[in-house]
């Protein structure tokens, strides 16, 4: 399991106070972007895309406080796996997702078999 | 069904040339932002909120063309009700979401009834 | 002069209600992105970099209204330029910036001699 | 002085690896919220309006380390004060920035008198 704190910005707080829903991608990609260092010796040849994101909503984030976002590998398929996240603040769940990644051929333009030895760093991570 | 157009931005391009796939919640934002005004009067008395947000990444979207993205409501319940949307770029399905909002009433802390004036509004746009 | 209409988003809205003024620089990029596109075939060969950016913030914008960005080119010099900005809302100037831009070579990593031919386009827009 | 320290984020870097110029306010408006946050209980009711702003880039800002944003007071005055920051990343200083603040009253909606309090706090941060 990954840990990452994130402390909110000024810039992320929106009319009503609470962290707007928009930012909270930002922060998952910064939850998991150990695992995309993994795969990518560097951000410019990525081989990692994101197919699919499911976030749901528990609780209003506040400025002021560090959240705190917990990151696990859920599935591990030949081409793509499954990251399940939580975020807290003091305590409290606020958000719940899951992002699925495909391990991406850009020279072929089609996924590609996750090779074995981030097959098995990912299964590390598995809980 | 409501029709956005949102012009990629320079600082919304990723280092491999395409928009990263967090700024796709701040453009569906805006492609049904009209039904937010229509339940807040202003946005510091917000009666909607967020509670969950399921995207498709389907393609890739280039900075230099505009998108365009159709938004339209799925279901009405009692207290919620859900969208989809659909971005394309160059006719080219890339995005596909679905978001489901609550009116919410924060003197009580709790979901409460879609007026009938705003449900018959809704109702409007489902397809 | 180069005349842009950006319309404010919801996620740009901080929680005074207004825009914070760290979306400021964001739009005014987007002011001058003709001259971006110009200087570079694709964004990632990029031959101008940013080396000052002076903002004064005259008035609140806020969500709901669109803005008119108006830039001009004040100076070119032999590897640099200045761009002047003004940001208007509803009639009201917002924002006045002045953005000191630098033709770069990168293979050098040095500042290199604005080609002719950018140049006379430069001084299309001297206002 | 006041010493921050920012993660640069995946989704800060922009088409050539760098981090856009348009994310560095951001970054700075954090090196300076412990000051923000002192004149205002809660961020709702801001008594602080930035009203000038000027950078230098000196060199690029990469993903991938660290940088380190240190803030001192450079000047105050009746109703404004100046601040000075830099941004180190790696030993190298990348952004020089200068930001006047102004201690505003919305219900007057003119500048305001910096209290005694908060001048005696601000004029330990001077250097």
């Amino acid at each position: 399991m990954l840990k990452k704190i994130i402390t909110p910005r000024i810039s992320e707080t929106n009319i009503t106070g609470h962290i707007g829903h928009t930012v909270i991608p930002v922060w998952l990609e910064e939850g998991y972007e150990e695992i995309i260092r993994l795969f990518s010796q560097n951000l410019a040849e990525p081989s990692l895309i994101t197919v699919n994101m499911n976030i749901d909503f528990l609780h209003e984030i506040f400025f002021g406080k560090d959240v705190e976002i917990l990151t696990s590998v859920k599935k591990v398929g030949t081409s793509s796996f499954i990251l399940h996240q939580d975020v807290y603040q003091d305590g409290i769940l606020c958000v719940r997702a899951s992002t699925t990644l495909v391990h991406f051929d850009y020279s072929t333009h089609k996924p590609a078999s996750i090779p074995k030895a981030f097959r098995d760093i990912l299964k590390e991570h598995v809980s």
